[in-house]
C-alpha cells in the first residue's frame, strides 16, 4: 500500500448499492483505493464485494455509534446509502474524524447546522446525488447555466422524473410496476401541492390532483402524463430561478395512470391515518364496499361507478378490476390502515418480476426569450436496467453517487461544507462520465409563438 | 344566611352564559344558593349577574390556579363554561376542594383518570350538559329506553344537529349564518368519517363527505339535509347499542348547503395546513384563481364551473357568487391559510344581524322490531333564539347546565365520579323541566316495509 492509498466506506448495501460498489471498485486500483462495505447483514456486504481484492465487507449495526466512528476515523470519504433519517450519527462522525461525506439522499433540516462544522474541519458534505434527487440537479443546471450563459431569460422550467418500467417489461394496463418503495407510491402527494405558473401560486388539494395531470411525450418512448410534486417552490433557490414566471416539478407515470389512480384516491383507500374496523374479516370486495354507500340491488362494481361518474367503457374501471380490488379473497391482515391493505394488494399485483427490467425518465421543459424570441426546449434521459440486480435505479442512484465521491476524493470538487450539486464543478465531470455510462439527454428544441 | 346556603361558582360568562347565569339565579331564593359569576372580563360578569342580591360578580383569570383554587374552596358546584381545552385546573381544584362539576364539554381524554378521586371523594363530575353534546344524549336515551322497555329490537339510530337561523331570519341563498363559532363550522369533517350503515362499517373521506349527505325534514320547518359527523362509532357505547346495524351522527343544513360548501372543499378553500403565499397582495378572486389552472382566454368563473362539472345554472355556483368569492377586492389578511381567509369572508357575509334569531333543531331517526313489524320513530325538537342574547344556543345550553346544576345541589343526581347524562335519574329531570321552558321533542311513528 502506497502512502496515498484512501479508504473509502460505504455504509448500507441495499438494492441501490449493487452498481455503486462495482463502480468504486473498479477505479480503485487506479487511485489507490481501499473500498470497505457495511451492512448490518455481512452476507449482503460480502456479495457487494464478491471477493475484490481492493474491497472488504463488513458487519455494521449503525445504531452503535462506537462501530461507526471507529469505521470513520478510518476513512477518507463515507457514502452512505442508509435510509433518509439514518444519516445523522455518520455525518457527525465524518466532521469529527475528518472524512468527506456523500449521500444519495436530500439534506436533512437538521443537517443544515453543520455547514460551519464541516466548512471549519476542511470537509465536503455532497448530498442529493442520486437520480431524484441528483441527475435531475445535475441536468437541469447546465441546461439553465448554458441558456443564461447566452442571454436567454428563462421563464418557465418544468421537470419530471419517473421510476417505471421497461416497454419491453410493460405488461399490465397500468403501465407501472413498484421498482422503488411501495409506500412511497401508494402515498405519493398527500397534502397539498404548490407551484407558480404564468406568474400565479397555485394550489391543488390531494383530491384533485391525480386529475390535473400534464400530457408529455419523450421521443422514442412514446406518451407519459406527469402530476405534480408537493412542493416545487424551492427549487427557485437551488436553480437560480426567482423571477421565472412558471416552475413545476412532477412525476411521470404511463398514460391512464393518474386517471385510475385518482378513483382510488376519490375512494378514500390511500388514506394511511386510520385503521380500518373489522380487517381480519375482510375481502378485497369489502374493502371497497366499506367506502361506498349501502344498497342491496347494486353491486359494488355498478355503486362505485355512480359514484365516480364513470362511463361504462372507462379505462379506469377495468385497470381497479384487474388489480383484484372486487375480488371475494380475504385481505388477510389484521391490522392496517387502508393505504396499508391498498399496498399489500398492489405489491402482489405490480410486482416485478425476475425477467422485468425497470426504466428511469427525466424529462425538463425550459421556456425562455432569446433575441426577441420565444423557445421551448426539452431534455430528456431515459435509461433501462441491465437485470434485477443493475437495475436502471441502482445505475443511475449508485454511479452519481460514485463518480461525487470519485471527484471528492481527486481534489475536483474543492468546495467544502454542505453541498448539493448545482455548480459547474460538479456537474460538468459527473455528466461526462454518465455519458459514458450511457445515461445522457436528448434535446429537441422548438419556437413557440 | 341560612347554614344549608350553598355556593354556586360559574367560570366563564361568555355568549352562551347569559340564560345560564338567570336560570340560577332565579332558582336561588327558594334553595339558599349564592351564585359567584367569574370572568376575565369584570363587566362582563357583572352584566351577567345584573345587581341581582344573590348574585356576586368576579374578575377571574383562570391561568392564576391560587385564584382559582380560592374561589373553588368556597364553592359547593362549579359550572365552567370555559373553552374545551381549560377546563383541567379547574375540576382538579373541584375534587381537591370537595365542590360538584358541572360542563357542557366533551369529556375530555385525560379527565378520565379522575374517575376513582372523584368517586373517593364524593364528587359528582357532570359532562357533556348542553344541546350537542347534552340534549341529544337525554333526548336520544329516553326513547331508546322506552322502546327497549316496550320489547324493542332497536336495528338503525340516526341523530342530526344544526345551530341555525330562525326561518325568519332567514335571507341568504345559504339558508346559513354563523351562530356560534365560525371557524369549527369552516374546518368540519376534516379527516375521515366512520359510521355503521345496514351492518356494515362505512367511509366517507373528507373531500366526498358534502356529496353524501341525507335529505331530512322537519315537520313545521321544511327540508334540511344532514352530513355525516366524524366518528359515530363512539356513541355505540355511550347509548348501548353495539348489536344496532346502523349508527350515524350528523349534522343539519337547509337543503343546497351541502352541494355548495362541497364546491369550496373540491376547490380547497378549507384547508387549513399552510399559508397562502403573497396573500398581502391578493383579492378574494386572485384566491379563488390560486386553485384553478392558468387560462388567459377563461374568466375565473367559467374554470371553476369547468373545474367542478357544474351546470351553468346550478344553485352552488350562485351561492359562491353571492360569498362574494369572485370579487376583486383585497382580503385584506397579511398571513393566513386557506380556511382563515376563507373564514373572514363568510364572517362578513354569513354575519347574524342585531335583530336576527338563531334556531336549534335536532333529529333522531330509530328504527326498530316490534311485536314482528318494522318501525321508525322521528323524534324532533326545534327552538328558536328569543333575541340576540337569550339565542337557541344559550337557552339550550344554560337550560340544560343550569338544571345539572340544581339536580346535583339539590341530592337527585347522586351518582358520584364521572357522568354524561344517559341515565334516566338525569334524563327524566332534565327533560321535564326543559319541557316547561318550550324546548320539547315531537314524534311521528311509521310501520316499515
Amino acid at each position: 500500500m502506497g502512502a496515498t492509498m484512501k479508504n473509502v466506506l460505504i455504509i448500507g448495501c441495499g438494492k441501490s448499492t449493487a452498481v455503486l460498489v462495482d463502480y468504486l471498485l473498479a477505479e480503485a486500483e487506479k487511485h489507490d483505493w481501499q473500498i470497505c462495505a457495511a451492512d448490518r447483514d455481512l452476507a449482503l456486504a460480502e456479495q457487494r464485494i464478491a471477493g475484490h481484492p481492493r474491497g472488504r465487507a463488513l458487519e455494521l449495526d449503525v445504531a452503535d455509534v462506537a462501530q461507526v466512528e471507529e469505521l470513520v476515523r478510518a476513512a477518507d470519504l463515507v457514502v452512505s446509502m442508509l435510509p433518509a433519517h439514518m444519516h445523522g450519527p455518520v455525518v457527525e462522525a465524518c466532521i469529527h474524524f475528518q472524512a468527506h461525506f456523500v449521500s444519495a439522499s436530500y439534506v436533512p433540516l437538521e443537517a443544515r447546522e453543520l455547514q460551519d462544522a464541516a466548512t471549519r474541519n476542511g470537509m465536503t458534505l455532497l448530498w442529493e446525488m442520486g437520480v431524484d434527487p441528483g441527475i435531475d440537479h445535475l441536468s437541469a443546471m447546465e441546461k439553465l447555466d448554458e441558456l443564461r450563459g447566452q442571454g436567454a431569460r428563462i421563464t418557465a422550467f418544468e421537470t419530471f422524473t419517473g421510476g417505471l418500467v421497461a416497454p419491453a417489461s410493460d405488461d399490465n394496463p397500468w403501465g407501472y410496476k413498484f421498482t422503488w418503495n411501495p409506500r412511497n407510491v401508494v402515498v405519493a402527494g398527500q397534502g397539498v401541492v404548490k407551484f407558480k405558473h404564468n406568474g400565479r401560486y397555485k394550489y391543488i388539494p390531494y383530491h384533485k390532483l391525480f386529475s390535473r395531470f400534464e400530457p408529455l411525450s419523450i421521443p422514442g418512448y412514446g406518451n407519459f402524463e406527469g402530476y405534480p410534486n408537493r412542493d416545487s417552490l424551492k427549487y427557485r433557490n437551488h436553480y437560480g430561478l426567482f423571477n421565472v414566471d412558471t416552475i413545476y416539478r412532477g412525476t411521470l407515470r404511463r398514460p391512464g395512470f393518474c386517471r385510475a389512480w385518482n378513483c382510488l384516491v376519490q375512494l378514500g383507500l390511500t388514506d394511511d391515518s386510520y385503521q380500518v374496523e373489522d380487517l381480519a374479516n375482510m375481502t378485497y370486495r369489502d374493502f371497497v364496499n366499506a367506502y361506498l354507500w349501502y344498497d342491496k340491488e347494486m353491486s359494488v362494481e355498478l355503486k362505485l361507478r355512480a359514484y365516480l361518474k364513470l362511463d361504462m367503457n372507462s379505462p379506469a374501471l377495468e385497470m381497479i378490476k384487474w388489480l383484484g380490488l372486487y375480488a371475494d379473497e380475504p385481505i388477510g391482515l389484521k391490522r392496517g390502515t387502508p393505504a396499508q391493505v391498498l399496498q399489500k394488494r398492489l405489491e402482489e399485483k405490480w410486482k416485478l418480476g425476475p425477467d422485468d427490467r425497470d426504466m428511469i425518465c427525466m424529462l425538463h421543459k425550459t421556456e425562455y426569450e432569446l433575441d426577441g424570441k420565444r423557445w421551448l426546449v426539452q431534455s430528456s434521459m431515459v435509461t433501462l436496467g441491465e437485470d434485477s440486480v443493475r437495475t436502471a435505479m441502482a445505475r443511475t442512484v449508485g454511479l452519481t453517487a460514485g463518480i461525487g465521491a470519485k471527484l471528492v476524493l481527486t481534489g475536483e470538487i474543492t468546495r467544502r461544507g454542505i453541498l448539493i450539486p448545482t455548480g459547474p464543478e460538479v456537474y460538468k465531470p459527473v455528466l461526462a462520465e454518465l455519458r459514458q455510462h450511457g445515461i445522457a439527454f436528448q434535446e429537441r428544441t422548438e419556437q413557440l409563438d
